[in-house]
């Protein structure tokens, strides 16, 4: 069964497509939204390995002509360097601004496929087929793209919208158990965003996703995209405020990431202490109460996540450094988003230092 | 005086300030914008030299905190390299989403600002101070930033609006008489779309513009970004093809810059020859008559542009195969804007290649 959660941009609509088998469902996807001619797949090696005989029989289906075009994997493929290999690729493929490129794969092939496709002769048609939990939950939804500059990450990017986004679930049977438990940072974000109904069910479930429960990922998969929609279309550009909730964790995620040189911790690793975090500052605050944060934790814990950085040898200072180069500080003031209950997060800003440190020394 | 034109692109709306000396003006017009905090400068050296401590020190008065970055002569400017050089000097002047960059030069310096603006951090504030009489009639207005690539011009870009344009007559005095002459060739395009009032008074009075006479020059300038906002707010992001028109004399005219090797023929030589071709292929559709082909050819004269390319050595056949790689070439069908009478050009696609051979026969 495929379910449909439709997108409303402004004027424009466009359809996520959540299912077992939906890749299947591409010619008929194609037909319908009116893709044809040229079109350019973006994977990388180990995904094309798994999945790209099948993606190639059934895009042949689908009366395209294809190109497919291979990137590095891990961040290296967010560089400049292989942003403009990837534009050679789009000129070999003949790409005008009504053929479409489709990126195969995980948050970063999305990223930077996304970039592409919303610069490439201003524009071209852009297909998301995510290939990973993180992909479907998050990084495919929302329109924002990004490369990497020397000096961080996602320091180049547009807000642009894709054209539909397949997300096979499926597909999601070949990811180890450590990518699946890391994706699942951000579903306890949603559950912690969304309220008691899909926290309940998450505490019951969520430890059902790391053994690959089909039924359970796709529920996962189709709460949490509804969930982001939701938030996405309120503010499609980032422009009121709105989506400063999704950033719930991401504050201090972000600077246990760069402080860890993007190498020790993994994204969701870091996203869940940063939600651990927001706990404690919320409680130090008076914001929340314990209970709500034991909730939490033992949710990070169901999903494998750690909940604390000890071992690491970080210092507050070190880390605290890195609040004032996140993209989103305006002004100079960090925001940050705390629990207030489940289903209620706030965005609060100024607060002292000496708290924030008092925080992080309890982290570290 | 100082001339306002109201530029509204969907919900948004920002200010196009024309007249003499309303470089005076930045402090006033940014408090009314609220623009303040970290404001980048990018131009180039001659321009710098010319009115640098002029604006330097009215940006003082503005109480912005100034930096200033300087990118080469010409083309080059919009290469990646300098396009990621620029990124740096972004980081350097600490912008942030709420900061501006200020575009003072032509079309080059436009261009490349605006495209930085657009993807730096997903989008800072864009100023644009146009100092050439092209960029203050064409190219600043209409939201169109690129950069080149090897393969060719502006096949990278955004659709990105300023938070304020601010055209400067006075600074239009410092341009060398072939530079005035280049930008007119958009001018004579402006009056062939406006209709008879425009293009008699142009008949009149285009020589004086090459003479910098400023009530002229002033004029001109008003003129052409009213129409040329009248069609941009009618399609915004090019998605409707209300933009065609603005390629009058295009499509043809980048053929012939590019193969003159963008080095043989300016912009506004090409564009001229451009929209004689065009005269003279919609003569041959019997669309329209040889006087409105001669009225144009004796603007394009006053103008001190090129109406023929005969003398160059180009050939019909190399020249039509440009048409092909053209950006804006959608499913492989090349669109000629043909004059009718003044004031009503017309958008004509699936013209026979041989019909287009004798009109280029005929001018080379």
């Amino acid at each position: 069964m495929m379910k449909t959660i439709n997108v409303k941009i402004n004027s424009c609509t466009y359809p996520i497509y959540i299912g077992r088998g939906v890749l299947h469902q591409i010619p008929k996807i194609f037909k319908q939204l009116k893709i044809s001619g040229n079109l350019l797949v973006v994977s990388q090696k180990k995904i094309l390995a798994l999945h790209g005989a099948r993606l190639r029989s059934i895009l042949k289906k689908s009366g395209v002509n294809l190109s497919i075009h291979i990137v590095p994997d891990g961040e290296q493929a967010k560089s400049e360097k292989e942003l403009f290999r990837l534009y050679e690729a789009m000129l070999r493929a003949r790409l005008d601004r009504s053929s479409h490129v489709l990126a195969f794969g995980g948050g970063v092939v999305g990223d930077l496929v996304g970039y592409a496709a919303s610069t490439f002769k201003r524009g071209v048609g852009l297909i998301h087929v995510p290939t990973t939990l993180l992909a479907q939950v998050d990084s495919a939804i929302g329109g924002k793209t990004a490369i990497n500059l020397n000096a961080g990450k996602n320091l180049v990017g547009t807000f642009y919208h894709p054209r539909v986004i397949i997300s096979d679930i499926e597909i999601l049977k070949t990811l180890p158990r450590k990518v699946i438990s890391d994706a699942l940072a951000e579903v306890v974000k949603y559950g912690m965003m969304s309220g008691p109904a899909l926290l309940g069910w998450l505490e019951k479930n969520i430890h059902r996703a790391l053994e690959k429960n089909i039924g359970i990922l796709e529920e996962i998969v189709l709460e949490s995209a509804r969930i982001k929609v939701r938030v996405v279309e309120a503010d499609p550009y980032e422009l009121y405020g709105y989506r400063d909730i999704l950033n719930y964790g991401h504050t201090f995620g972000h600077a246990f990431e760069a402080v860890a040189g993007y190498r020790r911790l993994t994204h969701g690793q870091a996203v869940a202490c940063g939600m651990v975090a927001a706990g404690d500052l919320a409680r130090r605050l008076g914001i929340s109460n314990s209970s709500l944060s034991d909730r939490q934790l033992a949710l990070i814990r169901s999903s494998e996540l750690p909940t604390s950085l000890k071992g690491f040898g970080f210092k507050p200072k070190n880390i605290a450094r890195y609040f004032l180069v996140d993209k989103k500080v305006r002004g100079g003031k960090v925001k940050f988003v705390l629990p207030q209950r489940i289903g209620s997060l706030l965005v609060v800003k100024g607060i002292s230092p000496s708290l924030i440190e008092e925080t992080l020394k309890q982290l570290v």
